[in-house]
């Protein structure tokens, strides 16, 4: 990543992340590392079940890999401020990343990733299998605030992430650029490949390495897609192909996620996605489409964790630059942004549209609370539950409707999932149009807690899932996690996933699925849980959460780290 | 085009354009045909500059062509209803075009393209070099409601497109699919060639052919950009490419431009572009980029001018299917759709971003009115314009800051056109961000006079036009037109254009243009004119407009076609 326009100046580390696994290794002695950040995670705008930082900015997650049953998550963030702007943090692992840069010159650490070094490639792990390996962006700035170059270094750590080593020939990829950042590094056959962004020249570089410290150029991957100002943070990933009915394995690709920002569609930052073939050094799409990986625009910069098998998971930083640090959880409660909830993903053929990337939600069971309603056969009702008594305030919500007749549904056949405030009268609403397009909708126009120009209201899909399938009942589905200021939203079983920011200036409490002008035949069938919040399970009795501990730390408190620290994949 | 969803057997025929030419061409007795229609041309959401239709439901603009100084537009029609849905129009031009079809099935024409052809290659103009021929889709319907084939299908005219005959050898492309319309011919060395699209193929076939009769199969365009739900209304056209600071032509390419819906990334109804060369066969892309004609969401299914040299100049329907047949001016005021303005198109390469199509107001001058207001040098100050006593309710509005230097601009740097009502307290706002990503928005989120679920309130684009130019003191600069309820904005000189309806519920009558924290050295000038009515001099006494005859008719009858009908290439 690199902060946008004016606030190039100030930028976050990488080793940002470190803080998030307890570790010191800041110079700058105004921001307080070496000790868990405590705060508050009670705040009425405060994701549940979702990660945030315990204080001020935080923003891409990084340097993600599972390893011996935990994911860990590193990120780019600021303690000290509410905006990117604060930001003036440096790499500083046993050996000081910029100690050959002159005083007056300053050199940050921008996004990267992690591997294992499972076969010692590297020479840093003789006596271990679980090496980790950092990859990541030095970005030099001269002394009159223009971009110098951006080079690709690496640092090692023997105690799974926890502690990391400087490499001491860094960089392990010189350049002249300005704009060349955002490694991402997966092992293919007997090597590793990178890709990396020449961001202004639109260009995802592919390197190659036998051990992760000389790398060589193989190709690029230009000018594909929506070019929005610049790319960013490009992804690469072995992804399985499904048989759309039976699930099966019948293929593999792979995928190449690309974000771009600012310039989306929607405004601000994007992210989308390539499928296609990649022998090591070159990757070739299936086609010339552009896919998106997110039907609205707060899921930017996602990563996929290293070292997963099977289908890939990913998590995103939920936000949109064009708002990211005007948004009302700064001035109300201190802290900015959080991650997605983690998506599954694999690829299949639906039908017509052709190559697609399902995003399921990760398997939610783990925080299922209460079961508040559950109706297998609603018909043309409605199920209403106050849930202002939820001590999270996050919902689960799944709804499907079967057994329609396509051809009899109508512009009036809905099923309509909205949560409204009845102390304030707003509501975000949601849910989907059966008859024509078949779209799914989400609006957050109707909430009145945050006002600024770029915050889009309306967000839609056109779901060709089930069209020219054999069966014409077919079937709609919506998963959805209210989690006070996130709605994530999957519809179709993830073919299409959203991720909306929604800034209420009363907590919404109440929730109505209603269906209405469905066609004889059509069942509907609705349930809802309460959602246990994953910060409340960490507080002291003060209500106090060390919000950025892990390293040594009980497995408790590591479930933050994702939604469901302990999963496995 | 084809209707969304469940209207698929309500369809628009291209003949429907007849009716603005004052052609009687239809079939179904209940329609008013052959006789012009009266309408009211003054509701306070009625567009003064903009084509609309005098009743009903208006879609696609279809068979474009300039010819002797005319520029001539059909369209897809529906004088007696006020959406989509009613329509039962069917070609009936000398020939009918269904004779052959059983009496229980249907077949319409859907949209297409004409030509000039000035070498009598159809042999269907032996005394004439102003012949015109039109191409189009016949879409055949089965008596169970169930898509029949859609083939191509000609007619030809001896009076400039007045009249047609239905050519008696139709179809002239047979086809079993029954997603296979909306031919575009264009002239290419000496012969045709055809773009057509495969929809639910996700393909343009490119045809070609000796006398518009006979034709060929030639290539497929496939699985380009956002694909959406169908690609509809394929465009190809030859432009100039033009040195950006000279304005000099230094090379030509051809642009496709390619309609997609639904499923846009901001819902429903997109435009996007791809740039190529074209030998008469096949086209190749300059690269796999994905660009967008539009940054707002209210432009769809734009057709290029046959017969313009140098710039070429194109028109779009100003609406989305999401919500087109459902916008209050149809309760309201009985009409619903406008055409947009005419934009006038050529090729640059922009700093950086590179391969761009700009897309130019066409000049607004013989539609200008009175000057409203017009500062050189307003500063960090603001310009008020009262315009309630305007009768047309439109205004063009220019502004320009220049001599900034970007890197002391701020977030906090602004220029923003606001258009209020004291009246009600609603405002559209827009305005440059010229500090950090320099993004345009425009916000239609504070109007009330429609509330629908897939009327997304906010667009906003990121000008790069200027990044990496030579010259620091760049000039940002914005072209605007309100007309009562359509606001078009031509950014950067037309390097980002943006179409948006929308419906206060009081008419706006005041504008406010101001610049704030513009840093030392930037300069801002703000021109404001009223626009003239094209409509109101059509009215007889009664305020009485014959909205769609231009046959035969005056020259002051054409103006509205487009909003000066007199204007030459």
């Amino acid at each position: 990543m690199q902060f946008p326009g004016s606030l190039l100046l100030s930028v976050a580390a990488f080793a940002g992340a470190a803080a998030a696994q307890g570790v010191s290794t800041y110079v700058n002695p105004a921001v307080p590392t070496g000790t868990p950040i405590a705060a508050n995670y009670t705040g009425p705008l405060r994701p549940q079940v979702h990660y945030s930082p315990p204080k001020g900015f935080m923003n891409d997650p990084n340097g993600m890999f599972y390893l011996n049953g935990v994911f860990h998550l590193y990120y780019q963030y600021n303690p000290t401020g509410l905006g990117a702007g604060n930001q003036q943090r440096r790499l500083h692992v046993g050996e000081p990343a910029d100690r050959a840069v002159p005083p007056e010159e300053r050199q940050y650490v921008f996004s990267g990733s992690v591997v294992v070094d499972a076969n010692n490639t590297s020479g840093f792990f003789p006596n271990q299998n679980n090496g980790v390996v950092a990859v990541f962006t030095l970005a030099r700035y001269n002394a009159d605030g223009s971009g110098g170059p951006q080079t690709q270094a690496i640092a090692y750590s023997h105690d799974e992430g926890y502690t990391f080593q400087y490499y001491d020939q860094n960089p392990v990829i010189n350049s002249t650029s300005s704009h060349f950042r955002d490694p991402k590094v997966i092992r293919h056959g007997d090597a590793w490949a990178m890709v990396v962004a020449y961001a202004q020249e639109f260009a995802v570089g592919i390197f190659t390495s036998p051990d992760l410290k000389q790398w060589t150029w193989a190709s690029n991957f230009t000018n594909h897609g929506l070019l929005g100002a610049q790319y960013e943070c490009p992804n690469i990933v072995k992804m399985p192909v499904r048989d759309r009915d039976s699930g099966a394995v019948v293929d593999e690709k792979y995928v190449i996620t690309l974000s771009a920002q600012p310039g989306a569609p929607l405004g601000g930052s994007v992210t989308q996605y390539f499928i296609g073939d990649f022998n090591g050094t070159h990757f070739s799409t299936v086609d010339a489409a552009t896919r998106l990986t997110d039907f609205a625009k707060d899921n930017y910069a996602a990563q996929f964790f290293y070292g997963v098998e099977g289908n890939p998971i990913s998590m995103g930083w939920a936000s949109n630059w064009q708002y990211a640090q005007q948004v009302p959880t700064g001035n109300n409660e201190g802290w900015r942004s959080a991650m997605t909830l983690p998506r599954v993903s694999y690829l299949t053929k639906a039908p017509r549209i052709g190559w697609t990337m399902v995003d399921e939600i990760y398997d939610p069971e783990p925080i299922l609370g209460d079961s508040l309603a559950s109706k297998t056969d609603m018909g043309n009702g409605s199920v209403t539950v106050d849930y202002a008594d939820v001590a999270s305030g996050a919902l689960y919500v799944e709804a499907n409707v079967t057994g329609i007749d396509v051809a009899k549904a109508t512009s009036f056949s809905t099923l309509n999932l909205t949560f409204a405030s009845p102390a304030s009268g707003e509501a975000l609403r949601s849910g989907f149009y059966l008859g024509g397009d078949n779209p799914f909708f989400v609006d957050r126009g109707g909430l009145r807690g945050f006002d600024n120009v770029f915050f889009t209201d309306k967000f839609s899909v056109a779901d060709v899932y089930y069209d020219g399938a054999a069966d014409k009942s077919a079937a709609w589905r919506v998963q959805a996690v209210l989690d006070r200021s996130l709605y994530e939203v999957f519809v179709g079983g993830g073919r299409h996933a959203g991720t909306v920011l929604l800034y209420p200036s009363q907590p919404l409490t109440l929730l109505t699925v209603a269906a209405r002008d469905l066609p004889p035949g059509a069942k509907v069938s609705v349930a809802v849980w309460a959602l246990k919040s994953t910060w409340a399970g960490l507080a002291d009795e003060q209500g106090t959460v060390v919000g950025n501990v892990t390293a040594k730390a009980p497995a408790a408190a590591r479930r933050h780290m994702v939604y469901e620290g302990e999963f496995s994949a």
